[in-house]
């Protein structure tokens, strides 16, 4: 017999069809979406049926070899099999694709409307925050261990303030945390850092004022040594990130901001491996004179937004 | 400042654009993309790309949450954990999402043309193919360790002809595995099999005709205890494959067919867990008499398609 119309070949339909016509299967997508149970939830159903429908399309735009499936099965496994408690592999290869800045993005993404003061953009949580920071008096010091050699001290400051009134908000915590000058967190540097070193929940005052010490921050790279760095690879991409300090802004009135700062002269902020850098976060740190704590000065101001302030545009 | 166009909102030209209108930064995953070094290989950068932006239309589309994000994160994470060389959890993942038999169609789809016989169609390979199943005499049996409880020997024949002239093609190797009547293939089951049980080669005689003695296959639940598992329940699907015998057959003038068939009565055949079935491999399996060695009988007549033909519409 010969072959006919459902036995692969498929041509879009005539007019505005958003899909380019392929000669495979035409059904095949639909039937496997259509598997899925009565009882599916309606999120999951959405949420599932997105991903099969765009990972099928993918497969098909690009005619996936057998071994290039076989290396992203190979990948995966690989990638679960490198995972321990202080190693999260599959969150930083979704990092490097971009999807956590993507997903911040949807979930916090605040446009402002009627004049009223654009917030401070979101950024990635990264893996290294902890619930374990301690307050600190407003003017201390995140330098627990002392200055690392290398380390510049830095006076950080600024007001917080709401982005409809322009206003400061007393009493907002300013929670801060960094690597060390070996690019290295607390927790991934036991030999060097005690617990909460270059960690500290500061309180704004009553002006909505913040200051205290830390220290410039220093570019690092991604780990080399596992299939994060191999996808880089196979991308020719570096496996550094800008430097930058974390911070996350909270008040019980306002819509927190998790976000990183930036030296404006960094190297990689447009390359940023896990791309979090955006414009209003690149911020200036310049010589102090007359305060003999600190070489360095930065003055970083944070507007947040009114909880139910209308976030989608 | 008030907002302004660069800042999130994206709206989509006038005309026939395949893309919706979505508020979040229109130009973020073309920054992704063009992340990508000089030396990256044209194939990766077409792959690697067209993943990327097919990852991140899903994740727009469905406005993934940072819960939703999490969850996949911890999903790849227990996928590659629960990996051992006997266990291949992401192979399977990628089989419950269709996409084994996707790129199983686009490396094998043969469409025939011209009056030819359609070839036998091609089914997804599995992880329990052996390179070591030993060539048996034809009219000899692949059941090694005698039939197991409640197995049904059936005799199997055909013949293997040519798609463009329907000629034979002696000397045809068949290659035929299958799980035993408890749903197990050889090395699954070592207190029951010994290597080899259940899977053989047979060389087609100067007629291309083959025939030998195997089981009615058995329907089988994929395992229950995993990530694959968890997927499946997320969908509200079961893990059932509907009973088949996997064959692979090859001659050095001819494009190699794996694939699988079906017994025409199996209650899982529209809703096979890896979505294998195709209309041409559902086999009738009938009663036979007058043969003390087997109660069925199956015959399967399979069509190759010459090296070089048009497999491409």
């Amino acid at each position: 017999m010969a072959s006919n119309g459902s036995n692969g070949v498929s041509h879009a339909p005539e007019g505005n069809s958003a899909k380019p016509a392929h000669r495979f299967d035409p059904d095949f997508t639909q039937l496997v979406i259509d598997t899925m149970g009565p009882n599916t939830t309606p999120r999951n159903r959405v949420v599932l049926g997105a991903l099969i429908r765009h990972l099928h399309d993918f497969t098909r735009e690009v005619e996936l070899t057998i071994d290039e499936w076989m290396t992203g099965v190979h990948f995966v496994n690989a990638v679960g099999q490198i995972y321990t408690k202080s190693r999260n592999e599959a969150h930083r290869v979704s990092d490097i694709l971009g999807l956590e800045s993507l997903v911040d993005e949807i979930a916090h993404k605040v446009i402002a409307e009627n004049g009223d003061i654009d917030p401070t953009s979101s950024s990635i949580l990264g893996p290294f925050w902890s619930p374990n920071a301690p307050f600190r008096e407003l003017g201390g010091s995140i330098i627990q261990d002392g200055v690392p050699e290398g380390g510049r001290v830095t006076k950080m400051h600024g007001v917080i303030r709401d982005m409809t009134t322009g206003k400061p908000i007393p009493g907002a915590v300013f929670d801060i945390w960094q690597a060390s000058a070996n690019g290295k967190y607390d927790f991934q540097d036991p030999e060097n850092q005690t617990a909460n070193n270059l960690r500290g929940k500061f309180r704004a005052n009553e002006k909505g004022e913040y200051y205290f010490y830390c220290l410039h921050p220093t570019a690092y790279s991604l780990p080399t040594d596992g299939p994060a760095y191999t996808l880089l690879k196979a991308m020719d991409r570096h496996p550094m990130r800008p430097a930058h300090i974390h911070i996350m802004v909270t008040h019980p009135d306002y819509q927190g901001c998790t976000t990183q700062l930036y030296p404006k002269d960094d190297p990689w902020l447009v390359t940023d491996t896990v791309f979090a850098v955006k414009p209003d976060l690149i911020a200036d740190f310049k010589p102090l004179e007359g305060d003999d704590k600190a070489v360095l000065e930065l003055e970083y101001n944070v507007v947040l937004a009114p909880k139910g302030y209308k976030s989608k545009a």
